[in-house]
């Protein structure tokens, strides 16, 4: 690659055999001759611990969500950092996604290397080489690029560096409320972000208004800061403050899609203004913090009722037994490095005996009550038929901070065949 | 490779330019011609955030354990799992560890395929592809491996799977204590472990013991239990259960490495033992559990007391502030995704703004109070001088949840300028 020229979309890399979780390959094997190597969970072909993805979870899921925004006339442009996977960011693109949503410049590098064409980076750009990044991709005509704002400081320093390279970056100002995360909390600085617009507008173009509910907790508080998104959209959109149409206006973490959906929907701004939505973990789901909002959404939102399903965890983590050391104790050779633990701790779904023609459901007493890097401990009781050697199919919660400690993640069908392996770049 | 050979070792692999906190280079470059690229962490080359390694406090820290293990004439196999980064493990075997521990096979065939030839798995064998994996290096007749036992169930199933391969399997029993992890708690397990292992003799020999002592947190505990390790070793060893000399006898996470080497050369066995301490995180250390650890260390140990200094933090997560958006509070762009969280926040160290000569000291009411999958929120009081754009070193608690967020990490002179970059296999 010459520095004029940008970086060219990469083929699909061979998967590395020294990843974990993997069956047995003497080389590195393309991702097409993944199904042929025949490698199936139940018959012990991986090396445990695996996070696996299953196949027909992640096409409902994907399907739910693609209904779902239909529904409501907006657009999805699904978080990639959940998954970092390019794989999936196909999917998602393929299943009528408007774009990928980012968050750092390294993330956007790698989504536009896997051919990602349109990318909200849903985060400040700061940095001489997080712009620097962005530049040289920017140098591709046909790539697509948002990122946020929220202060004059941060706007000098991004039009001092394009005006330079005598590009120009779209942005979206970022809207914030006390106490929470980045963004614009009131009138005096969000004046002198838009002077500092004015400032840099041979450089820096404002196409929309950007904010995260997540920082809030109650739907009460959710609906005023979005409705002063739309009152903001409005207000800069007669003082003729964006650079083009249609204006952007973007919301929504994965616990609160649909109020947004809901709020800026019924604003009716017709074509001027592009509704777009960044939730990331509906692909995967989970069995804690997002099962619980799941729920929630299907309680108070009327298109989520109608439809005949609700999302599905898709993204299990399976170990072995390593010992039964007290009769109510097994150590589990599974550990801070392949689950999250953050927001609750794994939960055992299946329970497979290697010879066994098809996993149980796992007791519902069976409990991880601790995590160290390399093993967990599942409190059972004495009489529990778990051995070592054992398999266990953990449900987890937190997708993201699971899919950031696996390369390569087996996707398997009902029968437990790998029909494909996702590869991730965190 | 085919299928009657073991696996080769790898040439070291160029770096991939699409992992994080990396600089600029269009393609793929050898670890040999990295110092050559310029890159210096104060010009702003590298995009963060990114994890660093200061080469200076690792070559220190390297020494300063060397000397402690040579005062106390015991081995040292550092646990490997810390880092997982070859790179590493070569540096610690230089400076003449006797072997490298790690925790899983996939660990074990990281470790093999980089050249490392002898590795004590600190863990119960458990899985048919995690006994296939070890069974395939084993062909080598060069490769010395050593895992754990602590049950008749998972002697039966790893005697039944070598002994079809005829192949013979090295392992120390392990000793454990009640409410800690794996480990024969009492008599009647560890005469069912001796007999299985009597039954299992053709493919399994027995060649030490082992112990974590790090599952229990006071030092009288600790030495009850080490010595309990001493007595079962003189009396395994008079009972000649042991398949041949020198018996290991291993012990010591990175907490109580001291007492373990205090308790375990005050035996005074003699050639017909070898002690093999295991701590790994020594070579960066911390600033949180390991800091405090150390400083107990200092104070309990006469040969550490002697030593003219101490383990330094040599692992820092840099990461710019992307917000400044309430005059006491700076959102800094690094997260959960990048620094471990779960044994104490990011410390903020050191405090750059790009431009200036060197970086000052962060003041010490500077707080890390909560951290997001992609961020952190910095407490500060309004009249601190911290604006978008400048650059946070932050020293952080737990390097093994560290490490394993990072594919490449730069590792930094004096100067800051990168001179090699260190690659993990998670």
């Amino acid at each position: 690659m010459n520095s004029q020229t940008p970086p060219q979309t990469n083929p699909p890399a061979p998967i590395a055999p020294l990843n974990k979780g993997l069956g047995f390959t003497a080389h590195a094997i393309q991702r097409a001759n993944i199904a042929a190597l025949g490698w199936n969970l139940l018959r012990e072909d991986l090396s445990l611990p695996s996070a696996v993805l299953c196949e027909d979870k992640l096409l409902h899921n994907l399907n739910w969500m693609q209904q779902f925004i239909t529904a409501y006339g907006v657009k999805l442009a699904p978080h990639g950092k959940t998954t970092m996977a390019p794989r999936l960011f196909d999917l998602q693109l393929q299943g009528g996604a408007w774009g990928i949503t980012l968050a750092t410049a390294h993330q956007t590098l790698v989504a536009y290397t896997h051919g990602v064409r349109r990318i909200l980076m849903a985060n400040q750009l700061v940095g001489k080489e997080n712009m620097a990044i962005i530049g040289r991709l920017l140098r591709d005509p046909e790539f697509e690029f948002y990122s946020l704002v929220d202060s004059a400081e941060q706007i000098a320093q991004l039009g001092a560096f394009y005006s330079k390279q005598s590009q120009r970056l779209r942005v979206l100002l970022e809207l914030g409320v006390a106490g929470g995360r980045a963004g614009v909390r009131n009138e005096e600085q969000l004046q002198s972000v838009l002077a500092a617009l004015s400032r840099w507008s041979g450089s820096i173009a404002l196409r929309g208004i950007e904010i995260y509910e997540g920082v809030l907790d109650n739907e009460a508080s959710i609906r005023t800061f979005l409705q002063h998104a739309v009152a903001v959209t409005r207000r800069l959109a007669a003082e003729k403050r964006f650079d083009s149409e249609p204006i952007l206006l973007s919301g929504a973490g994965s616990a609160w899609y649909d109020v947004v959906a809901d709020v800026f929907s019924a604003a009716n701004f017709g074509d001027s203004v592009e509704i777009v939505l960044r939730h990331g973990c509906y692909l995967t789901h989970d069995i804690g913090a997002y099962r619980h909002a799941q729920a929630s959404i299907l309680e108070r939102n009327p298109i989520a009722r109608r439809m005949s399903s609700s999302l599905l965890p898709a993204l299990q983590v399976w170990a072995y037994v390593q010992s039964v050391p007290e009769p109510d104790k097994a150590i589990i050779a599974m550990g801070k490095r392949d689950a999250a633990f953050d927001s609750g701790m794994p939960v055992p779904a299946l329970h497979f005996r290697p010879g066994d023609l098809a996993p149980r459901a796992a007791p519902e007493h069976w409990l991880v009550t601790k995590m160290m890097d390399q093993h967990a401990y599942l409190q059972m009781t004495a009489n529990d038929d778990l051995r070592v050697g054992d398999m266990i199919g953990f449900d987890i919660s937190h997708p993201c901070l699971t899919f950031d400690k696996w390369r390569t993640l087996p996707v398997l069908n009902i029968q437990f065949d790998v029909v494909d392996i996702v590869d991730t770049f965190f």
